[in-house]
């Protein structure tokens, strides 16, 4: 893997399929995780071509930006400062969320609909906060902060990208369920109406190797 | 130029040193300015490298990433969703705003401190909004609107940036003095408290050729 030039800031991550034990080249500051596909459910919108069960997928993340480069689905995006929690909502998140979890990890690639990205910030930032009507976004993940890790990388202004973000989790196997339940809340439009606007979805379920 | 593969949303642009009448490949969908540089003005923070009055600058616009590659004075970012602008401000100012102008044009690359990221999105939208003390960054920014055409490409997460913002302006020769108002009361801590976090900022002021 090529490594690219340093940004003034961010983690870049890149997934893709690979074969088992092979080798990498690895940005300076990177890590490689592997994992075993156990599942691909596609949730919305056009299915992800080129990632079955059994194939071997891995994550490297590095702080520099990694470019696409010919891969059996790639998928790249970054970490980026927040844009939707508010410091009394960071603080009780920075206290209560889980570490790095397994065996269990679940890519889940999204895009929203460009009736979306039109709205202004305050718009799109209304559908994650609680209403007397319902919980949001913000909300509900809270109540799984503690047993699900989670990471969000941006994707939509990365070049050959097909997704908004490629949201990422890893939970123990106990945990399963209570994950399954965050999904079914998440994409319920009645607990969760920001959901309405998600076109494209699908969840790549994987095993740590 | 290399053109690299289209991202889901945003108009990236490329600032770059060249000769007078050199020929470039555009990407597609892409557009180039020239502009002749007049003058070179430090505000905070490290200077600019090989950027003096006379050279010429292009600027290469187009619905492509383009990674920066080997320029003299190379600067990237991107136009995205908005992110300070509610949904009232935004249809006041896109009723109002001015087109491109001409014939001066003002590129100010912008890096703010780790303090500003390291806050949550209400903390850092709290400095760009009216208090009854002073009147912000968005409310001194729409008095000039009318006359002076700005565009903001975000280029905190693009490989080998060393700019979290490229903030760029075309104005009329009558409009100088109204600009540099702008920009002074930008930098007024009691008007614009937000400024306090900008670390380097210099200014290119050019015309366009």
């Amino acid at each position: 893997m090529s490594s690219s030039k340093p940004a003034r800031g961010g983690v870049w991550a890149q997934f893709f399929v690979t074969e088992p034990g092979t080798l990498m080249d690895v940005p300076l500051g990177g890590r490689v995780n592997r994992y075993r596909v156990e599942a691909v459910h596609v949730r919305s919108g056009a299915p992800i071509g080129g990632v079955e069960p059994g194939m071997t997928m891995a994550r490297v993340e590095a702080p520099t930006p990694q470019p696409l480069q010919g891969r059996r689905f790639g998928a790249v995006g970054v970490v980026q400062h927040v844009l939707y929690t508010d410091a009394e909502k960071r603080r009780e998140l920075a206290a209560i969320s889980a570490g790095e979890r397994g065996p269990r990890a679940v890519l889940i690639p999204i895009a929203k609909s460009d009736a979306w990205w039109a709205m202004a910030q305050d718009e799109r930032d209304r559908f994650f906060r609680r209403s007397p009507e319902r919980p949001g976004h913000v909300d509900i993940g809270t109540r799984h902060a503690r047993s699900i890790f989670r990471r969000l990388y941006q994707a939509r202004y990365q070049a050959g990208s097909e997704w908004d973000f490629l949201t990422y989790f890893e939970l123990a196997e106990e945990d399963t369920d209570g994950f399954r339940t965050l999904l079914s809340e998440l994409r319920d439009p009645a607990l969760n109406p920001e959901w309405q606007f998600v076109e494209r979805e699908t969840e790549i379920w994987m095993m740590k190797v």
